[in-house]
């Protein structure tokens, strides 16, 4: 059976030793987090991840979700009470407000807690994982009645939470969407119509499921721009707060999916159901984009989290199976074959997954610092500049992070030849559950959109050369440091062919788009490769400083400078295929005629 | 449903334009097989494939093989039907020694007509193919005896084959193999042990199943040098040739996998059970070879087939499905929205699959015809030649088209959005029947092996020297013309870093056979860019021709031409990267103590 431990120690390096935790203690949540607790907090959330998550990860898988003829669905055995755990623990509420029940504490935080939840079991992650982004919507948007009547229950866990934009016509565009608002007349609204692929829409694990639903009021324009926002919940909470009268809202099949079986992934029939606005009138798309943007990140985790649980299973065999021997002589003579991880190419797959997960890992939560400050500085600017910033990495996280976190899944079951393959050892379903991620949330090939069409031309550039900025003064203070001058010169590189992309687009896509579409996921590719140079980079600094004063963690230290030595060597020469690549613009496919293919 | 259409016009011109088929008209078989007789006998075999295999391949995985208590295995509805229509049409035998039944035709038109069913149906086209696999290694390596009695039979289809070489304890490595045979004194053999990973070992397709075996001989070396080959029949041939008697062999379990649901993988409990020595004792792995070359190919067609057949879905998805409007403006203004093929992005991995699909596809007919040298030409030296260029070869072709044929259907997954997630659209089953095949068939990590440590080093070097040879006058021929050195240049380019990454083995990794380990399978994606850029050469060069002398061919010429051009634009960079990666050898990886893992 597959094994999983939460990297604590991993996260606890990054937080102290790279990003500095100590430097935030002036934002709100923080002063109430110095790195004791906040270790103390993280060795409590491992313990409920390894102990009652995980090990209901393979059985969930097996056994998936049952709809039954009255509209009801269970949830696999076990769901209950660790949901129940999940939410007693107060883990929903964990960078909520404290005016709703919420612990107030750093959504870094929530985001560690979330990688360990989801390398435990995904699909259970996802029914609090869709909550608290609902909650964040409702926190920005929705009116103080609203927030009073849900806030406490969704983040008590009593409630849960979904999003609902997709219809069977429509996905990534949403201009297309039907589903009706017609007003009632005492400021509520009777939504009619159908929603597919809500991820928990229906289950029973929550005695309410407060639905975000995307319709259009009657009479209101069509395309994006007369899209609103509405709170229907399951069933309709009355004065005393109890949820009561049941909506019309019901569950008319869940679907049967590739994998995240344990999540019930509904079609959802709203037939007049009462719905309350949140936020303006035609402004849901606006509002909606809280929701998803926290739940991009939420996401991109997801990437990482399969990675990791997929990688450490991986090494667990290569150690233990016994296949070959070693090119460079038998190492464990005593036994009829050397370990696999003697063997260089195994070691390859793992080391490119290791050198994934810790730079995706320092990544996570150099954007989660960001969303903290963006939410929480005093100053008003660095709020604005860490939002610019946040919003510029968002797709290249989620593009990325999942794009690279299916592929190490892919790897590590590789890892494990023909028993990868098969059901009971627990491979194929990191396989299976991280493929979703690079489709949900907005198919990657949106967020590499986003990523060229919007967000780099935001305030004229000034964001991207920002980052740029940012990166190329790290790697210019490294350089100056012969012990790191070889971390730095590669990433030095790297940024050098992003730079030379972004201009390239800046002279070939203004008047012909398509040669930014053509070149977008190799640019959100190439993003991610300096990006996670970048965090490579820091942790190379960050390792040779406490291997210096620090004896007993240099075996430890040594590991992450291979690590990134592994990366600079191995990943980042992909940068010039990826530049290659976009300055070929979109030319020879658009040139195909529709009929030749 | 999945929709598929075997692309006969594209085999015919890979055959006549690029190939040349009436070359070979010298070669037994070939003469029996004019352009216009071939034609007919892939437009039968397309009706076969698309008519009858492929209908039963969604049903088939839904449904699965179900053994019974007895040890019995049933195939999904429909699977007898169609393995009669199959068998009846000749088509396990096509290529077979007509001197047994076989219709001696190339093995060129066995290799298309097994892309076409693998598309179509894979787990159902394992069947005939391991019996396939099972009929090369006894023609080649039985004695007259078993031939006259199995060959029949099998070629028929009236019995089927299997090969039996993984147990619990090892895979790859052979050496480690327990299953035993003791001499019963009557010149056979009582095989005793477990197999896993059967595929085909039970199953109601066939009156009979002909295991071939590895064991060990009561007192054999240990190791690989005393492992030899049997024939054990499911049920025993009597004098008349019917199979009557039980022998002791019998299906222990079947496996529950991630795909290919409709082929039964069986644990095979040997208990005693009568076995027939094929070859020599302790000589049972060169026999097996055989059997595994001829298999490879066949896992090599099958990653091509499942990119092709979630390629041609993918498009039809990119033709219907309105989303979203073309950054160059609205392409169906009258509509609600245009076709997913506007948009570049989606372009860029429908062309990626197609251009990868193309040269895959010439890579595996330049093979096969090596093959088919190899086994008919009657020059010794040209015999010699084809055999040397087909086992360097082999373990690209197994290893890059099944990475590659995976990494595709992931793309065409991902072109269907949600949907593609969804079990009913069918693009699921290809990623999760396509992955199987970057296992079996020894794992493509020990496909980049043999081509390091085994092929390169063959003859001192003469054979891929010869290779390149071949690749560099073909590049050199076109660049003196002006249409094509656009073309030709990249060839040579990519040739170039193949020959430095060859280079730098020789130099690094004799005295450190680690620096070989660790640059294998980025040397052997390497060699796989520069055979299918090679093909793409070819390709470009007999369009260009075609189209100069047949008007009516200049759209589907002119899609060649752009399909070359951007596999010479967007997937040839990568050489330098993978280059880059051989370069930084082993020690980086290496030096990772086990315990920091």
């Amino acid at each position: 059976m597959p094994v999983y431990q939460a990297p604590v120690r991993d996260s606890m390096f990054l937080l102290n030793e790279v990003f500095g935790w100590d430097r935030y203690s002036n934002l709100p949540g923080f002063s109430d987090a110095p790195p004791d607790v906040v270790e103390a907090m993280l060795i409590e959330g491992a313990k409920l991840c390894e102990e009652v998550l995980q090990p209901l990860n393979h059985s969930g898988d097996l056994e998936g979700c049952t709809r039954h003829p009255d509209g009801t669905v269970t949830t696999p055995k076990g769901f209950n009470d660790a949901y129940k755990a999940y939410s007693e623990g107060g883990w929903i509420g964990l960078a909520a407000n404290p005016d709703h029940g919420g612990q107030g504490l750093p959504y870094t935080l929530a985001g560690i807690i979330n990688e360990y939840s989801a390398s435990a079991n995904m699909a259970f992650t996802m029914y609090p994982g869709l909550t608290q982004s609902a909650i964040a919507a409702i926190e920005e948007h929705a009116s103080d009645e609203l927030k009073a009547l849900y806030l406490p229950k969704m983040i008590s866990g009593e409630w849960s939470g979904t999003m609902n934009l997709t219809e069977p016509h429509c996905g990534t565009d949403l201009g297309l969407l039907k589903t009706k608002a017609i007003p009632n007349g005492d400021g509520t609204y009777a939504i009619s119509g159908q929603k597919i692929f809500i991820s928990a829409g229906e289950h029973d694990l929550s005695g309410n499921i407060v639905h975000l639903v995307l319709a259009r009021i009657e009479g209101a324009p069509e395309g994006t721009k007369g899209i609103s926002l509405f709170v229907v919940p399951k069933h309709i909470p009355g004065d005393s707060g109890l949820a009561s009268e049941i909506n019309g809202v019901s569950c008319g099949a869940i679907e049967h999916k590739m994998g995240i079986h344990a999540n019930s992934t509904c079609v959802m029939n709203y037939d007049g159901a009462k719905g309350w606005l949140i936020g303006e009138e035609n402004r849901g798309l606006n509002a909606m984009f809280v929701m998803m943007n926290e739940a991009r990140l939420g996401v991109a985790n997801q990437g990482l989290a399969q990675s990791e649980a997929a990688y450490q299973n991986a090494v667990q065999y290569a150690k233990e199976r016994l296949q070959g021997r070693a090119l460079s002589g038998p190492k464990q003579p005593e036994k009829p074959a050397d370990p696999l991880l003697v063997h260089p190419d195994v070691r390859r797959m793992l080391m490119e997954i290791r050198a994934f997960n810790e730079s995706a890992r320092a990544f996570m939560m150099y954007a989660s610092l960001k969303a903290d400050l963006a939410r929480r500085s005093p100053d008003e600017k660095q709020r604005e500049e860490a939002d610019d910033i946040l919003g510029l990495l968002t797709p290249v996280l989620k593009g990325v992070l999942t794009d690279k976190g299916f592929e190490n899944a892919v790897k590590a079951q590789q890892v494990f030849g023909g028993h990868g393959y098969i059901k009971e050892w627990g491979m194929e379903q990191f396989v299976r559950d991280a493929r979703i991620a690079m489709i949900y949330e907005g198919a990657n090939g949106i967020q590499a959109l986003d990523l060229v069409g919007r967000k780099l031309a935001r305030k004229g550039g000034k964001t991207v050369t920002a980052f740029f900025n940012e990166v190329a003064a790290s790697v210019k203070d490294c350089s100056a440091d012969e012990a790191l001058k070889p971390y730095a010169e590669p990433v030095g590189a790297a940024l050098g062919d992003l730079q030379k992309a972004t201009m390239w687009f800046m002279q070939n896509a203004m008047a012909k788009p398509d040669n930014a579409g053509a070149g977008s996921t190799d640019y959100m590719h190439l993003m991610g490769l300096v990006a996670q140079g970048y965090m490579l980079l820091l942790i190379a600094k960050a390792a040779l400083a406490k291997k210096a004063s620090d004896a007993d963690a240099a075996v430890w230290m040594d590991a992450k400078i291979l690590t990134a030595k592994f990366f600079m060597e191995r990943i980042l020469p992909e940068s010039a295929a990826h530049l290659a690549r976009i300055s070929s613009g979109a030319d020879t496919m658009m040139a195909m005629p529709e009929e030749a293919f």
